[in-house]
């Protein structure tokens, strides 16, 4: 039977670090086996809020297509492609942004909500406020049917599914496919700092590509709780980052179980613990590292390239449905 | 020398006619000697507000092409493309997209205008509202420098050479050329029942391929002076459509002007006319009519195919130094 299509992907803004690898691509590494696996490197997106400083973007793509391959994300399951690469997406949005009104774009949640984080202040850029229908036209592209998201990202999902049967019923044809949420059982990493959120632009995160000193640095610099002075004190195991991270790397669960209720008695020192947690995630990042640093920069461009004409291809041919559906597919 | 670009077109909403043939055909077949010309049947632009009426933009795809050559529009002289069929084109505007604030382009005075002609209410399509930065994606992707417009059309102009200049000095380049408007001599042509401008809509203008007797139907059907009852009553030559029409298509100004002076005294007959204006326009549509009668639809679709190959050569080099700039084209 046919393997039913899911699409991801990132906006290529830094490397990756642990916040990505808990949040997805652990998942995806699993989700390659059980669907026809799509990942996109979502730079046109990026644009979006990084047009003022491209630069970025483009040192990034390769890092994240470095990354991906590092965790086991296997080009022979997942097809890998560059979102710039592929005209069709250009196209679909469009002929989309036609079916979607103003008002409803500038309503959507997500969009608010990261409207609201960005400071864009009263010069919001059209591409920003329009992102959630070139979303429709990334999704759709490529038929996919599972998109797994955050909770978050809901709205994108139902704007995807809305412009799905507008076009559908309007230009009587059933070309496009409405797609699902895959909802990632893992939750979100803390920051090292203890911030809700680990990210590149809060400098609070352990990258898939740090050193092993750099690595062990930022263990030893994480926030546990600040009442702890003495080994003997008791102390918090909420809110400390030690535990949140052991929590989320180390596989002995009861083990972990036991060292908390140590720790609230008093008589476990952080050291011991970051230690610990050091050991875990140097096991974790060794391998994840070594696999990184032997890819050639011909090889990445290569697999990328190669993911990018298999979606090219896919998405010409929904392209090609689309226009005909619309009637304009003049020259076929 | 190099002849300098001019991009100008027409959207496809159905067979173009004498309003046409006075604003902007008759123009375009002299400018041709004097500029690369490049002529686009907006066909995607069309459809950000005839969406849910795609079948009058598949019909009129051919009719507007029968249209230019048969008033003289030469396929040597002047690349006409669809629009539909030139990715590039969607590429540039989402790049574009990035660097014009929602505020700036809901602002624009023309969409202003033409949201209030087309009655959307509440439901305003978002691509109709960004539809100048599509044009700016249009013009700046053939490199045009010179566009024929009416002064409606000025704000468009403005918002395309805001986009270069932003674009160049953020990623910069100079790839992008700034425009200039070629404001038409020629007035808007009236309708035939006396409206301010003929239009197929309001059902009142004479269509280029009008047979013989449909134009004279027309011309004799045509508003002139309601108080004009007898032929010796003086009458009215200001808002008189057949006057208008004279003054628009017969060449001998002063026997038009005996003739409004003869009107206005009393003594000259509306049919007497109307028949000299059948004669003019039956003689200026009869050949135009016969060509245009004359082309198969493989030789149109050969002519367009054509055209449009060489306008994506063209998009694409654009769009490859937009990418450069930017710094995403990978795979260069």
């Amino acid at each position: 039977m046919k393997k039913r299509v899911s699409l991801t992907g990132d906006r290529p803004t830094g490397k990756l670090h642990l916040g990505h690898y808990v949040g997805s691509l652990k998942n995806r590494v699993v989700l390659q086996h059980e669907f026809e696996q799509y990942v996109m490197i979502a730079d046109v997106q990026a644009l979006t809020d990084y047009f003022d400083r491209p630069e970025r973007i483009t040192q990034s793509v390769k890092e994240v297509l470095a990354d991906y391959l590092s965790v086991g994300i296997d080009p022979n399951l997942t097809t890998i492609f560059i979102q710039s690469q592929i005209p069709a997406l250009a196209e679909l949005t469009m002929y989309y942004m036609n079916l979607v009104s103003i008002s409803r774009v500038e309503r959507n949640p997500t969009v608010k909500t990261e409207l609201a984080m960005r400071g864009f202040g009263e010069s919001i850029p059209t591409g920003f406020v329009c992102y959630p229908i070139s979303q429709a036209a990334d999704i759709t592209a490529f038929k996919g049917e599972i998109i797994p998201v955050g909770e978050d990202q809901l709205p994108m999902i139902e704007q995807t599914n809305e412009i799905v049967r507008k076009f559908n019923r309007l230009y009587n044809t059933e070309c496009l496919k409405e797609c699902e949420p895959y909802l990632s059982k893992s939750g979100r990493l803390i920051g090292i700092d203890g911030q809700a959120k680990a990210s590149k632009s809060l400098n609070n995160a352990i990258f898939l590509s740090d050193e092993p000193n750099v690595i062990k640095e930022k263990v030893f610099s994480m926030y546990t709780d600040p009442d702890h002075i003495k080994v003997s004190d008791p102390g918090k195991v909420d809110g400390n980052v030690v535990f949140a991270y052991l929590d989320a790397f180390y596989d002995d669960i009861e083990e972990i179980e036991s060292l908390k209720n140590q720790y609230r008695k008093g008589g476990l020192g952080d050291m011991k613990l970051k230690a610990l947690l050091n050991d875990t995630l140097q096991k974790l990042l060794e391998p994840i590292r070594e696999k990184r640093n032997s890819y050639t920069e011909d090889y990445l461009m290569d697999i990328c390239k190669a993911g990018t004409r298999k979606a090219n291809e896919l998405a010409q041919q929904t392209l090609s449905e689309v226009k005909d559906a619309i009637g304009i597919n003049f020259f076929k």
